[in-house]
């Protein structure tokens, strides 16, 4: 049978990504390459007390179909969880829980995009986020970033030139590149927004996850206008296996939003919003983030300290101030697609960075990327893992040269 | 902000029957309205025993992140169940594991419908369902039903009109008329899809709740071409609360709608997947869905013996063989729109037909219905709310006479 599909489905691709993650059970493979949490820091033992108490004490109600708006209660803490990041207003009407993040973007994008439609985004930035505006048959364009995230005088020039419907944007420790959007820019970004009317969609699934420097608040605090759509997560600071996460933002964007979850999936499941609420209620979230904190930011440090001992001559990377993931860029004429080849190998996983430009690597440097993860890898692997791509990086600069 | 919303929300509206709901926390009131299980059935000591388990034994695998297609011993059991239900030849890679079934709707429709595409759905259908494919701009055309499910010879000319991508049907107890698919039009209507190249969508939320006759195989028995999508869910034989689902097909629409889910929610909820997986391991499911039965079977017919001994001339209800629905019908010139103020003024509830049309009621008769549920009252609820429900269907008969 020959299947009629839609059209949106000849832009889609499967996750590269998670192509490259089935090199992961290879014996012996180190990877660099997923966007994992550490299990090690998972609080099994809170959850698996949440579950009991959850349903010893209203077991019927968690088990019933539930509202699509999400659990009140939790719906209460995100929307305190909002205001203590500085989004001052957060209303229990302007948070819509939904089954993770990524359900998020899906439900912006089917609320908001007509085939056709422009999305601003950094270039790179985070492949899932392309996949779910794809699936909408989103055009894509991207704005110059440099060490401090978007570049304002590019946003604008790109507003002007390609009337976009969104701005998606990452501004804590971005995937994939660990930069953070700078305070000013934030403010200089949503004028400029709010000036054309854009709609800006916030994505902040790492915000808590900085080992250095100062918090910065997000672009959803200075938002007067009502055009921010922040997105989150518990993930990262929770578990990612049960998916719940949120959308914040103006309460009419959000009713239509719930319309769309209505038909997506009714409802996000109600026994892991139970579970989660009861973890917020019962358990310190703060102090455990503390410890994950301390757990990341130790293996951030020693890769950056094993690629700065390591690395040849020429390979240059980022350095964050928190999040998952490092990006290197190596020198003109290596290309990381290959390199990866030889990684594989060698035992060690990175991903090349070429998938995450939505509109394709336009220049030659787009081959010129890799992303490395940091958060899901011990110590000993970090030494090992960095020291086998030294290797790799070495033989395929060498290559270049002869 | 006037926010420029994407053409299809245009057509979406919130369930009609969400809005209805609202009114059963009013005090005293019975409710017939909702498509709820009765929470009295749901296993909370055996899935409080299998989290407990899943989180004892692999909370760490349970908390990370898991692979879209679904969790690989759960794929094996619903690969089963289809085998149990008549579908011979399923195997692991026929089935992907969805957030609920009613994601399976909303990911078949991302994965086939384009904007105009023609969508052929008994009239009245399950309300979810339209607004899935509303979602994606999808067209309705009706084709008739009798008290024997889909008429043959009006799909045919459907077919032959409207040139569809889709036929979506309810075989089993459909929703909301609770009328099942003989045998006989289930294999004629199969073949007429076979040969037009149709892409049957069989939803089947309520196969195992039949409380009278025999049961009869799923159009996805007879698939040989790979057109048929069949779509169920463990919300009506387990619980609702964990949200999941599964579609069975040919592997070639499952790889695309798994690219499909990738990009909408990465995974369905790893802990509720292995909950449920656990719980089909180490508990007896269908010695459970027999209590089920016994439960709803027995409601239903005092259901109907409620409604032959007082409803007055005129009505007439459908006699379904199981599932959760009646569908009543009211004498020409009573409208179920008016009713329900009066039901909801005498404390009883129901749902109006007019919304499960998905082309709108077309003749004057679409207002003359009301979707009764049966499964989530008690048996003095029943007695007590069908008497309720008869008063005003008799002073609505009065008006109408007067």
């Amino acid at each position: 049978m020959d299947y009629r599909l839609s059209r949106r489905m000849g832009e889609m691709r499967p996750s590269a990504v998670r192509e490259i993650l089935k090199a992961t059970e290879q014996p012996e493979m180190i990877s660099f390459a997923g966007g994992l949490p550490a299990p090690e820091c998972f609080p099994v033992a809170e959850i698996a007390a949440c579950a009991e108490r959850v349903l010893a004490e209203s077991g019927a109600q968690a088990l019933q179909y539930a509202v699509t708006e999400g659990y009140g209660p939790l719906r209460e803490k995100f929307a305190a969880e909002m205001r203590g990041r500085g989004v001052g207003g957060t209303r229990v009407e302007n948070i819509l829980v939904t089954s993770g993040s990524q359900q998020g973007l899906d439900l912006i994008a089917k609320v908001l995009l007509d085939p056709g439609d422009c999305v601003l985004t950094e270039s790179p930035t985070y492949l899932a986020a392309i996949q779910a505006f794809q699936a909408y048959e989103a055009r894509f364009a991207a704005v110059r970033t440099d060490a401090w995230g978007l570049v304002p005088e590019a946003l604008e020039a790109a507003i002007v030139r390609e009337r976009p419907k969104l701005l998606y944007v990452i501004p804590n420790f971005q995937n994939p590149t660990g930069i953070t959007l700078a305070a000013e820019r934030r403010r200089t970004i949503y004028e400029l927004a709010a000036r054309h009317g854009l709609v800006v969609v916030e994505d902040d699934p790492y915000g808590k996850l900085r080992y250095r420097g100062e918090n910065i608040a997000p672009i959803a605090a200075l938002d007067q206008a009502g055009i921010v759509l922040y997105v989150s997560t518990v993930s990262k600071t929770i578990t990612p296996g049960l998916r719940v996460g949120w959308v914040a933002g103006h309460e009419k964007l959000l009713r239509s939003l719930g319309i769309a979850k209505q038909a997506a999936d009714l409802h996000t499941s109600n026994i892991d919003q139970r579970i989660v609420d009861r973890y917020l209620t019962d358990f310190d979230g703060e102090a455990h983030i503390e410890r994950i904190r301390a757990l990341y930011g130790a293996r951030f440090a020693l890769m950056e300290q094993c690629l700065s001992e390591t690395m040849p001559e020429g390979y240059e990377w980022t350095h964050p101030e928190g999040g998952m993931f490092l990006w290197v860029t190596s020198p003109e004429g290596v290309d990381a697609g290959a390199m990866l080849q030889e990684a594989i190998a060698r035992k060690v996983l990175f991903v090349p960075g070429r998938d995450f430009f939505p509109d394709g690597p336009t220049t030659r440097s787009g081959e010129r990327y890799l992303r490395l993860n940091f958060s899901n890898a011990t110590e000993e692997k970090i030494r090992i893992g960095i020291g086998r791509l030294a290797e790799v990086a070495g033989q395929a600069l060498a290559g270049v040269a002869g």
